[in-house]
């Protein structure tokens, strides 16, 4: 693997083998191995926590780190090219870890780039780190990621970690449910995909009837941002909202999961119960991430 | 000591066992032992000078950070709760330091943190790294802690760094001399505290018939964001500013302290007296901040 | 050297000898004899690519970095002097790479700071790693520095590199070609300076008629934010623009330098041509900072 661009694309055995290499991450200490490697952070949009990952995850392996993020990125306003940044960046860097607005910019990036360039998020595109650390996750909560009854809940239309996991569906044919708020559900060509791939779906308006059925629920952020006010918002979401009354009827081994931050989609008296299973998904970002780099790096 | 949240009930002990571990970081050139730990800077609130000494601290031990400020923290502005942006912190790094404008968020942070909380200021509530560093450059400078005769100047009403000093010179008993500007007097909460541990001091509107009394004066900027204009605070701080003259009869052992940063409120030519400590201060907050992060890191 | 602070009156042997050690550092890899070390950024105007060549060259030499830019930068905004700004960031650090807006800053920073100070750029005083970057390339590409026929295009009147690069011809009496947009001309007090040196030139409106002799092109940015719009902008540039078509009559080793980032002054077409150099010039920058830093550190 030379670039982490999409994992729309990628081979079951090359997202099988990437788990794998997060897995030893996870078991044994770290190793400095990236020792004298340095990561550049590219973040032409701002994302804190995968930017943080990733930073966390080089310097664990021994390596270190430069980058910028939006708020200082100043050659951008001066109006240069995402190409001419990126080559600079690669002079400097032995890898190049890219957020952008648009999509299609970290494949633009991989172009110009003689270095490894790793999509964090461009655009409604793809967030392939994201992807596979919910991947790995699922296996690792279930013990495998065929055949699995999985609940896509919150705002399907927009939610880009929701449509990058999708399309990895495929190799894994799970029993999709969706469940959205009136104009948040799944786009048309997504469902067109599922069903193109074959994987059984059903969209809904409520959990409630679901939930006994399921293996896992994964939940997404419903954006403030996207509603003139925050009492629209309040109502709207409330439905949607993960409670410790909504799962008294769920499997024992069912998990929640949720790419954070959350606002008010799952209750915090949620965290206690053996179902809350975020925190873990956020944590195992730190071991798939460390897996990436020493994939692309050594 | 498990969190650094606060010095207000920190006993006597403590405090000392601090002091004397910033005294050997002083005295002996760093020993790497904190290689391959990751300390997490979560500025809620801008603030450089604390950041970059925590941030040289770690490095100078051989350890390193990751982390984010004001400016580019993008999961509060989502919406995300202080906690769980702690819970995400504390897997990434092995301690946090964070200044967040919340009183009381430092504690906070500490009830969903497995990893140690260090407080970089939580709104007008506790700054105790700055006390320790004042205690510290106190204790060098007189040879002792106890009995000293301290006079406090400037902004005693907003001034955190006052606050969170006085609450330790329960323990050293020194005589306090209070020197505010109208308006910016000391709080009477705070003066009934002193009253209640038996700390003798007496409240003036000018420094100059104290000077030759004082082992210490510590000075603290009277910030110009509270005035109208610029002309109004010029007028009201001019008493209050230290300079050579007001300096003459002082005892050749005074010191002079200040947080830092500073406007006018000591005279530049007062940089060169040996009188003038200030400096002198902000270093020795490195070797407090290495002894900090020495004792909740190892 | 003690400080880095201009390139104007700096020896013709103190510059060769620079010129000699970022030589090593290209041909050899780098050595981790900056371990321990930390160096400041202090970037109180933004500058992604100055700033993160340094932080990499200072990593790559095994040292690290702490630092701030002006988005995160508070004891200003405080209202705190350059000077104690310095006097602090000098007891944190083992050396200081200044940027400020303000010309003579670099320079009244040397004065309070008792570790070595480097200017990134003094407002539109001078540059010096860049201008030493340049003449890195400038002698790498043509094999020597002594009577070369060199063409400057674009904005003359505020290009600090340019400014901070003539300066230094004084060692080399190049052959100069002034080509500027009406209004953006050399300042008659830099054409004078050029005749009391005694350094040939001639002032062009168009590329044309010359380029046939030269062996340097050295392009500046003409800022968009000079113009009242964008189509005035785009009219005036078109002329100084560098396109294949221009560069058919040239010499084979004509190459084209350009400080970067760059707009619309260079054709995309051209950087497949060997004359492009631009690229090589910005990699060279990160030896000739290597080369800075070991001298100024060790």
């Amino acid at each position: 693997m030379r670039h982490l661009l999409s994992t729309r694309d990628m081979p079951k055995e090359t997202i099988l083998g990437l788990l794998d290499r997060a897995d030893q991450h996870k078991k044994t200490p770290p190793k400095p191995n990236l020792q004298g490697k340095i990561l550049a952070t590219c973040f032409f949009e701002p994302s804190t926590r995968t930017r943080l990952s990733f930073e966390t995850a080089m310097k664990r392996l021994g390596g270190d780190v430069i980058g910028f993020h939006a708020a200082d990125h100043t050659s951008s306003k001066k109006g240069e090219s995402l190409q001419d940044t990126i080559r600079i960046m690669a002079q400097y860097a032995d890898a190049i870890a890219i957020r952008h607005p648009l999509e299609g910019s970290a494949a633009l990036a991989a172009e110009v780039s003689d270095k490894p360039v790793i999509n964090c998020g461009d655009g409604s595109n793809q967030h392939p780190t994201q992807t596979l650390l919910d991947l790995y996750t699922i296996r690792e909560s279930q013990g495998r990621l065929e055949g699995l009854q999985i609940a896509l809940v919150g705002d399907l239309k927009h939610g880009r970690t929701v449509h990058s996991l999708l399309h990895t569906f495929n190799h894994f044919k799970p029993r999709i449910y969706l469940i959205a708020p009136p104009g948040l559900e799944l786009p048309k060509q997504q469902l067109d995909e599922l069903k193109a791939h074959g994987i059984m779906f059903s969209c809904h308006q409520t959990l409630d009837s679901i939930v006994p059925k399921l293996d896992i629920i994964y939940c997404t952020r419903i954006q403030h941002e996207r509603f003139n006010d925050k009492i629209e918002h309040a109502e709207l979401v409330k439905p949607y909202r993960i409670t410790p009354e909504l799962l008294e009827p769920a499997k024992p081994n069912l998990r929640i999961l949720h790419p954070l931050p959350r606002l008010n989609e799952i209750d915090p008296a949620v965290d206690k119960l053996p179902h809350a299973y975020y925190f873990e998904q956020s944590q195992n970002g730190l071991y798939v991430r460390q897996a990436i780099l020493n994939t692309v790096l050594t």
